[in-house]
């Protein structure tokens, strides 16, 4: 099996060594455990960050780890990939004339080809920033999921079902449900297939007890969008004289099988009716903020009550990046100055809310730097005044880096980013330029 | 006089050429007014990004902008940049705490050289994230005002008059506001001082009085923290039964000489107050938030009410990074959601805070790409995620890109750093890391 070893990297407080074994973490030991002689010299001189070589006998890689800290890959737990292409296209309204004015309009005309380039460019853009896995809901999910592959990340893929409580929109998302699912059969172990009602104001009752039961019977995740706003909240007080949550609940959905995005307006009620039933929630706060939809996320609350607490960023359409330290950055400072504390959210917590959590959500053992976790992670370039002076690497990286500050980054074991260079990036850039000038086709749109 | 010609740059909505001779932007006309041919081609190859040479009779140095926008520099119009060298020490606790058991502490340590190598290092943030100029206020302030000039920074220097009430003290800082201030005679042009009383809980009435007096005899700025928390609120209510905002004006402080950092917990009257004033209010959002200070910061009422708003970090120990673009973010997503607006701050207004409004606080023709304006300026590349698609460049730089898109830096007509690299940028990362370990001795320290 293929070797790879990162060298004298700092992990926490202190520096390691990591040897990985085919898609494993093998081994984790004091810097100096496997001696590679003067990594620097071997690939030309101490100036050069991310020297990297192979050591005979050591193993079939190695990476230097002396100006840099592993950590590891994130768990994106809610994203649209490919809604890169609308990236600024719907700047500044709110969610609901967001989706009907702008989002829906163009995503009628999107097609497999057109998703595919969108979500290679939002592969792009997750390894460059230190995921390792995202959490897929949207149209045409072959183009989705083929991009994903193709560029070696982990994934769960999901099409949104949308029926609009139309009766033959629900036979069609039927249809497309089994074919998916059928289809995944043949998927990369990489990649796992998931089912997505898109929301209570979007998918009729019946279809959420269909989809509830499939997933039960065929046991797959469920992946919805749950109490995102207070016009979702005031809705379902009005049509169905209970929260989103309870009438999700009364439907039967809430399990450890639910990945419930947002989760953001909640009573006590459904706060308890989450964490009973071990629901994994999606806090995505650069979303809410950007579309107002609210900042009160209940963190310590929902935490308390045994709900298991994931990170997303949503899509690129409304958070505008995918990038996950960005998002633990505003989910922190949010948590602080709404529950004036400035002490909230502990940072080791964030950074499992970011990896672990959404690990576990989308059952992997990832999230760990420890032997038998998978080779999942990412490789922080310290030579950045973010990281300097290094009093405490964890509030540098959340507080003051972003995801630029990612080098490399190695998934199921593979090297996908080295040196902050993605091979075919600049090809995915103009390619994706040239499609979403497709979609948003600005002659007819209004100059800004 | 030393001309420098981008070619080609995206500015707003549009390809042009931008010509700076000397200090001042010479001409901004459209692209191909001054043909500099194939300058991939002269530079080694298409793709090259940032390929930058001389082309005999346009200008002494061409930098081709194929694949950048260009903006104006960022003015940080609040910071104590040797602050850099407590990045990371003091986290998660409330300011009173955080200022007297950590930040006081520490500070009683530093001498100039100290404070010279912590601004050294906020400089190259500062430039590597698009800053031309920023408004000081710390401590051995010549340690600052040499690091900056070396880096070519603009910057007003100021240092932190703190009396605590107590006469020896206030003697003291009278003796230091003189010296400086006659010192100040023999600085470059780059840099201008300023009087910096620290706030209302630290400084004594007639320290405001004298400094007032000051400051208007010799035409200085007067740089302060007003309102920064509720606590100090309540204490000024308490103590002199007004709010901050009253005390000062009472004291007679408020004009268009002053700049107010934080305004935070500001009433209708307070508001008025600095409005009719034209009073310079900096908004530090990173700050605020992670100190758990506040997140009402009443952009549009200050704005209705004459204030000019500016944009500011803060000190690292607290923001944590001095990166103005995700400062922008920040003070936007809060605007957004605390007032369940969507569409709350325009981005054009602001780049103006970030940029325009800041300047004209600091007394300088600058924040603009307009002719006759300082040549202050960054350029942002391109070919990365967040700008691709490029459907609203405004968008791409606030809400998806950070402060590491900017490629190249230019300042009072100097390039400053170009393809993100500075200079001596190493060696400052290791002497800063040296100086903040004496500082803060961990051998004194708990483990966190």
């Amino acid at each position: 099996m293929k070797t790879i070893l990162i060298s004298n990297v700092l992990l926490h407080k202190e520096r390691k060594d990591v040897l990985i074994e085919g898609n494993r973490i093998k081994a984790v030991e004091p810097a100096g455990t496997f001696p590679v002689g003067d990594l620097g010299k071997k690939t030309g001189g101490a100036e050069k960050v991310g020297g990297a070589g192979k050591v005979a006998g050591v193993a079939d890689k190695v990476i230097d780890g002396a100006r840099k800290a592993v950590i590891p890959g994130f768990v994106n737990a809610h994203a649209h990939s490919a809604m890169t292409l609308f990236r600024g296209v719907g700047e500044d309204v709110p969610l609901d004339q967001w989706l009907r004015e702008r989002i829906w309009p163009y995503e009628a005309k999107l097609d497999e080809e057109m998703v595919y380039w969108g979500a290679k460019l939002a592969c792009v853009e997750m390894i460059r920033t230190g995921t390792t896995t995202f959490n897929d809901m949207y149209w045409h999910l072959n183009g989705c999921k083929r991009a994903a592959e193709e560029m070696g990340l982990r994934s769960v893929q999901s099409f949104t079902w949308l029926d609009h409580f139309n009766d033959d929109t629900i036979k069609e998302n039927k249809k497309l449900l089994k074919q998916a699912h059928k289809e995944s059969a043949d998927w990369s172990p990489l990649t796992t297939f998931a089912v997505s009602p898109h929301a209570i104001y979007t998918v009729a009752k019946k279809s959420f007890r269909y989809i509830n039961s499939y997933a039960k019977d065929n046991d797959l995740l469920v992946h919805t969008h749950l109490a995102e706003t207070r016009a979702e909240m005031d809705q379902a007080e009005h049509e169905y004289g209970m929260s989103p949550t309870e009438y999700m609940n009364k439907l039967g959905l809430m399990s450890p099988n639910l990945i419930a995005a947002h989760s953001l307006w909640l009573s006590s009620d459904d706060i308890k009716i989450l964490g009973d039933n071990g629901v994994h929630t999606v806090h995505n706060p650069n979303s809410n903020l950007k579309l107002a939809s609210g900042y009160k996320f209940k963190y310590n609350e929902l935490r308390d009550a045994g709900a298991n607490i994931c990170l997303g960023t949503d899509g690129c359409a409304s958070s505008n990046n995918l990038d996950m330290i960005d998002s633990m950055k505003t989910a922190a400072l949010l948590q602080k100055v709404w529950r004036n504390d400035p002490g909230a959210t502990p940072l080791k917590e964030l950074m499992d809310v970011a990896s672990l959590n959404g690990a576990k959500a989308l059952r992997l053992k990832a999230g760990r730097i420890e032997p038998g976790y998978l080779a999942d992670m990412a490789l922080v370039d310290m030579a950045k005044p973010s990281f300097i002076p290094n009093h405490y690497f964890l509030a540098n990286l959340v507080y003051a880096a972003n995801g630029e500050c990612i080098d490399t980054v190695i998934c199921d074991g593979n090297i996908i980013m080295e040196n902050q260079y993605i091979p075919g990036q600049e090809e995915i850039f103009a390619k994706v330029q040239e499609v979403a000038d497709k979609v948003v086709d600005y002659k007819k749109r209004k100059k800004k």
